[in-house]
């Protein structure tokens, strides 16, 4: 779990996730202290929430100095972005990085549901609800809280298959290690493509869960 | 405390505080991930604190996974409902369960009240805040989670008489538990009636708690 | 640490903190009970998510009633010096009381960014992230919690130099008592004058952090 591969995952998830909170806050007008812990908030997030639930004192996010580097400059490269750059550069940049972006962010997910299903399957083999809710919580609480924060809905609750593909990743992941006893190389491999390979597809066809609906038009709840 | 009808209670709790998470969520036009999400926040988001506080790890509601599916299935209803029945119908449905809905509303905070003290007071006997703090944070932490998630003010703090009724009950089951030394049992029952006969109460009533008022129209604060 | 100083500052940050908590629940409209959890969770909010971090069960707050009535009292200062003083009267008197605010507010955050960080620099000493992030957590997290209840983005990730005053006294402390080997109390103390002093001058001169700004007039981010 801990190869190389999966640390290369973890660092492309924590700078996509980091972007994403940095981006939200320059949205909001927050100053750098702001942007920072927006930063922080969706990068770690939902990690430190999975430490606290399954007791692991302190949570890994504060014994690693190396997500707090990853998470400034992030930050520092993508003010200095919005900073420096003129209109029309940056307008054809942004086009330009916007499909890296939501790659990375792809991969976070792919590789934090990974992370915390593992680490619920580790601990507590047995109880599939906290090793499948793990998985969820560490790939998209951190975005969660980041909207919280930023006083609006969490995005991940309204629209967009996001935590759906975490959801059915995680899902993979437990079954295949614990009921079907893979190992754990093997199950993990699959789960993280599978949550990447469903978010990939749900963007290019824009893909949404269902809502209720009203029968009517005009018709009041 | 495990008793049958202490489950029945949880599971009635569950039942309705899962409704209320579904309804607010549907308003917000959340999708189905975003339902259960709220659903499951407010049924056991304040029984997770409380577990939190306590050090209890992992929370009851990952080792269960009757809440689970109590959950899921209160989703499934709430949506058929909402989707398939036409408006005529549903609205004579509503008003006939709405009544339904506050009484299992009620036994939940009631409930959830008693098994929130009982367990601080087993753990740590001669620390009142913290017991009526886990009686209150069982009944009410969940609500106050849904309405941020949905991006209100939590309706709790507000208006109504409901965090209040689960105070006053903590309250009574911690006086008549410990410094009067009765029994559990005689304790919880009282408790739960106090709690769910303020609640019912104060519905029937409408009771409000003060507020701050100003004295003169037009002055501002 | 638990000397007499540190518990009268102590006292006059909780008293602050618990303050501002009661006032914006009071703009909100909120009744008695909102006004109490919104004093408690800006007082005891960032200490319950340091202990949690730490893995003190149960927190410090629930162990000492003291805080709740210092929680109590300043809400019931508060109430009835918004209720019952005449327009006149009350201006004058907060026009007064506002630098007194301020000023124990500034104490506060300067205490309470000591002791976060001295507990981490006790239990975990080589983890610099830790330490620093409890120190901003105990001081500013209250406050966050706070503005999320009443439904506003938290006003410290906007404007300001709030959260910037205990950070920089946070890494002060953490420099001179870990690596430096200076005495925790000459730390402690230095920490404690630069945080107080760098708010003081922020609110004297009016500083806030810079944020990302927008190179031309009406250009859209």
């Amino acid at each position: 779990m801990q190869s190389l591969w999966w640390q290369l995952f973890d660092i492309l998830g924590t700078v996509a996730f980091a972007l994403s909170g940095a981006l939200v806050a320059v949205l909001r007008r927050m100053d750098i202290f702001g942007i920072f812990v927006l930063a922080a908030a969706t990068a770690v997030g939902g990690g430190i929430v999975r430490d606290l639930i399954l007791g692991r004192i302190p949570p890994a996010f504060f014994q690693n100095s190396m997500y707090f580097w990853l998470i400034i400059a992030t930050m520092g490269v993508t003010i200095f972005f919005l900073r420096y750059m003129d209109t029309h550069r940056r307008h054809r940049l942004m086009h330009a990085s916007i499909n890296l972006y939501l790659f990375c962010d792809a991969i976070g997910l792919g590789s934090f549901t990974v992370t915390g299903t593992l680490l619920g399957c580790y601990m507590f083999p047995h109880y599939w609800v906290l090793c499948i809710s793990l998985g969820l919580i560490t790939a998209v609480g951190g975005g969660i809280i980041r909207d919280v924060l930023a006083g609006r809905i969490p995005a991940t609750l309204i629209q967009d298959v996001y935590a759906t593909a975490s959801f059915i990743g995680a899902v993979v992941l437990y079954v295949l290690y614990i009921p079907l006893g893979q190992a754990a190389d093997v199950a993990s491999i699959i789960c993280f493509a599978v949550t990447v390979g469903v978010r990939l597809l749900a963007i290019r066809y824009h893909w949404n869960l269902p809502r209720v609906k009203r029968r009517k038009r005009g018709q009041r709840f």
